[in-house]
């Protein structure tokens, strides 16, 4: 298997979060051959929805997906404010055209130890806002984020835990495979099979360093680190997936103290080099 | 469920790493009314084998395990050196009476992204140790490291993974179940079942803070973080572990910098109160 080309990879506004706005990262992309933008939420706003939209079409880019929803656990079990927001989000998603609405679906509920009842509010956040989304067209993608997040971000640790609950919440709800996150599981490529082809919504690029000097900032450029990218693709594609390679970098100590151009350029060639 | 008395605890040397030798981890466990220790092998060699063993049990205390084994793969695939060295971990646990010898894995080989290979060199390595641990009369434990360790110290990161090299080794060998390793995993109870009272050989205590600020040696004292510890200490003891916990904190910047009489107080109060 070869690399990827630039026209399959798609740019996360995170990996250039500090130095580019949206509208930059619209450019850019475009400049580097990109196939597709995933903008963040703020970006979003900063740009404005429809504005942005409509930046986003000119420039002939997909969207590979919209960050992010989710955080249902963040004010205790599932305040007005937190799914307005979320229904906010969904809209925002269908206004751009993005491919799917990423769900980071947050940790404990302040103050608690109680799993379990982090697991039941998520579920229940999620199915409330899978409603809202198959009437806007939107599909919902659970991103299960590695278990170093698990009190403070997502109680969604495995490929396994999000598909049972998209087994039963049904139709439109699926996942982003970030290989950050998932790349440890001795059970990956099993549920990358279970999940199958309307299921497998997105997939992420970025590496895992070692050492990792940080547990949120210190995500590795492709080919930096310890994670066989070539073989998750292979997995992902293998079972039906056909959509762009998401590239999402948080970098503090390096890619975000570059010159975007250089890490956009970087991204291209290590998307041919290393994946 | 009422809290942990003292002699209900083991103090594992860890807890006190810069602050106290062998020799005074004994005696302040003793003082401070502790059931047992749990010596790293560091500080067993720097004291000698034969008057650590000694030493122990002159103060009364069991020993709740030996830390550790493994690292199977850090030379490449299974070096004399490295299996040598698991088994003298065998016979210096078989020595001091360890209830098991706790085994770290190993990650990745050196420059490799194969997972698969290195769990199979993993699986191989216990498999040879596990034959001289059944001579000696040694219980060994896998201990599954949080997933954030999978790279560098131990590729085996959930307990369902462990039991599964169990059920293919055989007798003899079972889990160490540290909360801070495993706290997050959905499948964890109904793997606590699986395990039974045979192969739960070990518990460790400790907490996950929030925010979580090294990926090494940032745990909480109990009661400090996130994790229902008397949940899962129910569930543990419903499966029939009746062994010590033993409390195994890693604090670079907290409670290793802390007069260590000053933390085992602590760790008997919070015994007491939030376990």
């Amino acid at each position: 298997m070869s690399g990827l080309d630039a026209h399959q990879l798609s740019l996360n506004t995170a990996t250039v979060r500090p130095q580019w706005t949206l509208a930059q990262c619209i450019d850019g992309a475009a400049r580097h051959g990109f196939g597709g933008i995933s903008p963040w939420r703020d970006k979003l706003h900063e740009m404005g929805t429809d504005p942005a939209a409509k930046a986003i079409r000119d420039a002939g880019l997909r969207v590979s997906g919209l960050c992010r929803g989710g955080m249902f656990t963040a004010d205790g079990p599932l305040s007005t404010e937190v799914m307005d927001d979320n229904r906010r989000a969904v809209d925002e998603a269908a206004t751009i055209g993005a491919d799917c609405l990423v769900m980071v679906v947050g940790g404990l509920q302040p103050a608690s130890r109680d799993l379990p009842a982090a697991w039941e509010t998520v579920e229940e956040g999620l199915a409330r806002t899978l409603d809202h989304a198959r009437g806007a067209g939107v599909k919902v993608a659970i991103e299960p984020l590695h278990p170093m997040y698990a009190a403070d971000r997502a109680c969604v640790n495995t490929m396994g835990h999000a598909l049972d609950i998209c087994d039963r919440l049904g139709e439109g709800i699926g996942v982003a495979v970030d290989v950050y996150h998932v790349w440890w599981d001795p059970n990956l490529s099993r549920q990358i099979e279970r999940a199958g082809r309307d299921r497998l919504m997105a997939f992420h690029l970025c590496d895992w360093l070692v050492p990792t000097r940080d547990l949120l900032t210190d995500r590795g450029m492709m080919g930096d680190g310890v994670i066989d990218l070539p073989g998750l693709r292979r997995q992902v594609e293998a079972h039906g997936f056909d959509g762009l390679n998401e590239v999402e970098i948080f970098s503090a100590e390096n890619w975000w103290k570059r010159d975007a151009d250089e890490v956009l350029a970087t991204v291209v060639e290590r998307g041919r080099t290393a994946c």
